[in-house]
């Protein structure tokens, strides 16, 4: 046991690039969300897109758990990094934890994200705009970047996305 | 909003085959647990493999999030059922919410456990021995598998597993 080791490594200009590219190449992703009827963390798939600085962006249904959970408790964390062929683990990965916020429909940023949104994902355009779906940016808080084995990094929120 | 709506289907034997083939075929899964020290929920991905009732099991190690997170609180998650190509929510997946323990390494059921993990993980022989690894049953309380658009079930967790 090590449970007072740190076990992160200093994240480089190399683990930052890494890590941003797993935020922004993603389609879909994990999310984790606390469930408030049962205190149980929730992992379920949504589809993903990022704003221009690279905020991770969601669509959901209101009649989806993660959605009536997310609406009650707006910390969440995706899980991006997809694996490819062979050992799943030998695939970096990140853990993003982030700050929900609803993207009001009458906003004129709610226009300009429904364009990207639509830009990744052109089959939504079936659903985006029916009453129960909500566009939703996921601030990045922190993220546990795994780059394989032995190799794990904590990088701060504001290095994932781009300073104005 | 239809926040009041029970948006379950009826669970047929149908759906109990393809939650139980969601949940057996996985060789990997998200997992989300609550961490302690922030309240997150976090999504991470993990090896999975099955005991002979269908029950999940996981080897995780000490250093990782998710198993300080769960030494802290039993209450986790696995989200499986991977998209292939096309619409991502296209694709059956499930969310089962789990009570994590610890299997004894001095314990019977470890040395059955074990082996059942290598014979789905071989590569796992590497390190599945190390001091800071462990292996952990996740027992199933509830899943919520989802067939596709407007298809979500809500299934109990003794559906799950074969009875004795």
């Amino acid at each position: 046991m090590a449970e007072n080791k740190d076990p992160f490594l200093k994240a480089d200009a190399e683990a930052i690039t890494l890590a941003k590219t797993l935020l922004r190449d993603a389609s879909y992703a994990a999310i984790a969300v606390n469930e408030p009827e049962t205190g149980f963390p929730l992992a379920s798939r949504v589809l993903l897109a990022t704003d221009s600085d690279g905020t991770p962006i969601i669509l959901v249904s209101a009649l989806a758990s993660h959605t009536r959970a997310i609406e009650r408790d707006q910390r969440v964390s995706l899980l991006t990094g997809e694996p490819g062929k062979g050992d799943p683990l030998a695939h970096a990965r990140m853990t993003t934890r982030c700050i929900a916020g609803r993207v009001p429909r009458d906003s004129a940023a709610h226009q300009a994200l429904r364009a990207t949104f639509l830009a990744r994902h052109p089959k939504a355009r079936l659903y985006i705009d029916f009453p129960d779906f909500s566009l939703f940016r996921l601030t990045p808080v922190s993220a546990d970047l795994n780059g394989g084995f032995g190799r794990a990094y904590r990088i701060d929120g504001q290095s994932l996305v781009d300073q104005a």
